[in-house]
């Protein structure tokens, strides 16, 4: 047995409760390393005397590394465990003390793993609606002109044309409302906007005042109106909340500009001297930009008013959740405090964090629900643009992917082909329209929620920022578009209603075809991609070069 | 290069900041793998047009794995890295996608390693005193009798004579004070007691009022004159909270077994039914104990109570910490409140918790500072006791159980070879008076604080509870005992001021020493142990069997 591989972390991904009485336990191996997996365990009290004994069941396997899982179900949540695996030729017991030929239970209160006792308080919910969601995220000042009264001098764009930096389109509120039912004819069901409060930039990621929707955006009375509209047809909205920085411009960091270390706010700012100081910098910022001064969010004054916002939108306009901007630089002390404030103004409010990395410390029920899925988005470039993974390959990436998180949290991950801040995904396979077909069949099917990104479903094309935020051309959307292709993905997930229990992501035989099955409440699918240049097959199933085949129940579909 | 074995975890034990610029990283590989480690990091905003590059240094060597560390002192914390490995054949990337031949930089942002950015509400402080300490454990009923005016009547143990689970002998805190320098001369500065709080038993753990001393142990003024006594010597206080549970004589238990679900406390405690009931039992306890019912950690009011009473025996006696009962039965969600309102009512306090386990969930900086080191107990006991570790699996075992946790809770963590719930270590090792001395050599010496359990300088022997809890026997102290030898450890300690870094424990080559070096701000230890049955040798120091050498500054002592 490979012992090296060995992996079990209790109380982690490998770990967790998902009742109060019901918990799920993972193992690593190496990838066919073992023969079979089980789980001895009882309560620790009594487990000196006698144990009982589970089969584990091999659930995912990576690059390197099979995943065992199993649920336990259990009347005394004070669980004491050890693995016992069977390797072909020796049977091992896996502890604390790593890898024995025997295991003295006696003697195991020193070393059997634990989880000592499920308490409520630290069971993470899953959030049923975000599990089930389709989102459509929208960069509103490209999206659509709703307000044909407003003052439109600002705009230095002309509808259609290519954006730079500082591009004003004119997109608005008002014209998010106007097409809400062309978006729910989509399947899309939640909206995440990127920022609404006032910015002197197109973006608005630089906020210089969190309590005003920016006016060239709308007004209070607008923001109403689309939730309202909003939720009137069953459908939810994420804002951004940008609490890492703030522009230049905020009053706050402009009374530390004229008052320095005199200020009230010299605190809420990172200041090395006694006034910030652009030459050379001496006060934090986001990524060098030294007009979006970095928030002091160890300070819990600065805690306390970035929540307020929070909550204020949340009570005010009964928001259904925040997109959280670079919310890895921000510290875990005020997560957590953030959580428990807006799951007090609202159970369901949900929190997705923007980690483009492993965020697993953030996903661990006291902080975020979700994050971004970049390591999806990345997995998919190297599969279907870079030509990097071959289907095995893949497979492994989703696989590993999958691990790093609970099931809970897999259920509720945020899965991106592309968004404001990369390449669009059409451009990336270069306009390949069967490649973005199959690959919005992979999004919609993974375990987590969709969100697909304005003008994906008309095969908006575009670079790197600014280019991938291309006005929306909705008289495209009268050519042949993806709209009824995307509303039907939305139908199959929204009707099988998927969880983690029973995905299964592998490679064909022949290495050709990535094979994805997901179990439903209310229907099984398979879903087979071809991205090799000959004929693949799984279970005499062919699927030709270039193209997918999609199974709802046993059936072809799409 | 065994890819199995690569372990690293961003934001855990295998990466921590120190200080508000500085982060430690370490690196796992398999055991003797690798030539040659190295990190490549730089601003995660700049690595993918330049990099820094610095050698690691191999810090730990367990059963399987070698563990690589190395301190990055950054200008800007927003840290980015992948390892650079050599294994004397090929050079090897690592990054969160796993060991590759080639990196690509340039699209590092989706999966190189990352600390976001040190944010000062994450740095775990370590409690110098703490690091510094060390302890002295009294069970009270055993150790003193100071009140001779006090009702004796439930005294039910003559002094001396073997104690049953249900003995009474008579200590108190009068006692306790009157060998305070009996304590200090032992070179102990740290004083944990066992509960004092009002409770029917000799233990007294199980708590009728959290807000009364109890009786026969003394009242208000004798734990204010215990505290001022201690604090005139500098010596500190620690008590024992127990928070897990209480008797079921505490009033808000009865309360609930009055009026049931009336009651204003049901949901204090967690019952399945109307009213508790013993049989079947129908509300939740400690160990299956049915007199001691558990509380609901969960709910916000436990909570609330339960940290009032932490914080009222901080500010109004000025303890210095707390010992957490049964801790990991406890929500997190509970220590993480605990801790921020403890810290608040006073910064050094400390908060060390009673998990038997791997416990680095726990000691994140958000919950505890320390635990009690069981794992080290378990070690001791494997080669001094029960002939299960030769040197060589000993030191593996040490630095296995180093690598759990980050430098700074190794400095912070309470070590210790036996405690009222174990047998008593000197009874284990079969009485045999040069192996209690090695053990304690090798506690005293080992990162973190030593903690004795009363009696042990004088040879006090006893199996498991109550066995264990034999009444101190003052007479022995004139005899030939431990006093003078702990005090030098003690001494050596204090003196040398060690920290983590620095520490190197291996077996010599012949395998028959175990050998210990630690690096102080002001002087180096070697230790070197010989359990085996022959002469040893490391470097041209030889050890006789059955016996230890002690250098300080490479003068032999002790």
């Amino acid at each position: 047995m490979n012992q090296f591989a060995l992996l079990h972390m209790t109380d982690s991904a490998y770990c967790f409760p998902v009742s109060e009485h019901e918990i799920v336990i993972r193992l690593r191996t190496a990838r066919g390393d073992i023969e079979k997996a089980w789980i001895i365990f009882e309560s620790k009290y009594v487990i000196g005397e006698s144990q009982k004994k589970l089969p584990m069941e091999k659930v995912l396997s990576g690059e390197l590394y099979d995943y065992y899982s199993v649920k336990l179900d259990l009347e005394d949540t004070r669980l004491a465990y050890v693995f016992y695996l069977w390797d072909g030729r020796e049977y091992y017991y896996y502890s604390e003390d790593g890898a024995t030929l025997t295991y003295d239970f006696t003697k195991g209160y020193y070393n059997f793993f634990q989880y000592p006792y499920i308490n409520a308080a630290d069971i993470m919910k899953k959030e049923d609606w975000l599990t089930q969601a389709s989102f459509y995220q929208i960069f509103i000042d490209r999206f659509c002109i709703g307000d044909e009264n407003k003052d439109k001098s600002y705009i230095n764009l002309k509808w259609g044309d290519v954006p730079t930096p500082k591009s004003f389109a004119g997109g608005d509120l008002k014209g998010i409302i106007s097409k809400l039912d062309y978006i729910s004819n989509l399947g899309c069901d939640a909206l995440y906007l990127t920022p609404i409060f006032k910015s002197p930039s197109n973006h608005k990621y630089d906020i210089v005042d969190y309590f005003e929707i920016d006016p060239n955006f709308g007004d209070n009375a607008d923001l109403q109106e689309l939730v309202k509209e909003l939720h009137k047809r069953g459908m939810k909205i994420v804002l951004d909340a940008v609490f890492n920085h703030v522009s230049e411009l905020n009053e706050k960091f402009q009374d530390v500009v004229k008052k320095g270390r005199e200020s009230q706010y010299f605190d809420w700012f990172v200041v090395k001297g006694d006034f910030p100081k652009k030459d050379p910098l001496n006060y934090e910022v986001f990524a060098g930009c030294t007009y979006m001064p970095k928030w002091n969010t160890s300070n819990s004054d600065v805690q306390d008013y970035l929540i307020s916002i929070a909550t204020y939108y949340i009570k005010e306009f009964d928001i259904d959740g925040w997109r959280l901007d670079v919310s890895d630089e921000i510290s875990h002390d005020f997560w957590r405090k953030f959580r428990k404030e807006v799951k007090k103004a609202k159970e369901t409010a949900v929190i997705i964090g923007e980690n483009w990395h492993d965020a697993n410390n953030y996903l661990r029920g006291d902080q975020y629900d979700s994050i971004m899925n970049y390591a999806f988005t990345k997995a998919a470039l190297d599969y279907f643009a870079y030509d990097k993974f071959d289907a095995e390959k893949m497979a492994d990436k989703l696989n590993d992917i999958l691990a790093r998180n609970t099931d809970t949290v897999n259920d509720m991950m945020l899965n991106l082909l592309d968004s404001h801040d990369t390449d669009r995904f059409f451009s990336e396979v270069h306009e390949d329209r069967d490649k973005l077909k199959a690959a919005l069949a992979l999004l919609y099917l993974f375990p987590g929620a969709p969100s697909i990104f304005y003008g994906t479903e008309c095969y908006t094309v575009g670079g790197y920022d600014p280019d991938c935020r291309r006005c929306m051309d909705f008289g495209k959307e009268k050519e042949n578009t993806l709209t009824d292709f995307i509303r039907q993905l939305a139908d199959i997930r929204k009707k099988c209603n998927f969880s983690f229990d029973g995905t299964r992501i592998y490679s064909s035989d022949d290495n050709k075809l990535l094979c994805m099955e997901r179990h439903g409440e209310n229907g099984d699918v398979t879903l087979l991609i071809n991205e090799s240049d000959s004929v693949g097959k799984d279970k005499d199933i062919q699927v030709e070069p270039g193209s997918y085949r999609l199974y709802v129940g046993g059936g072809e579909v799409l």
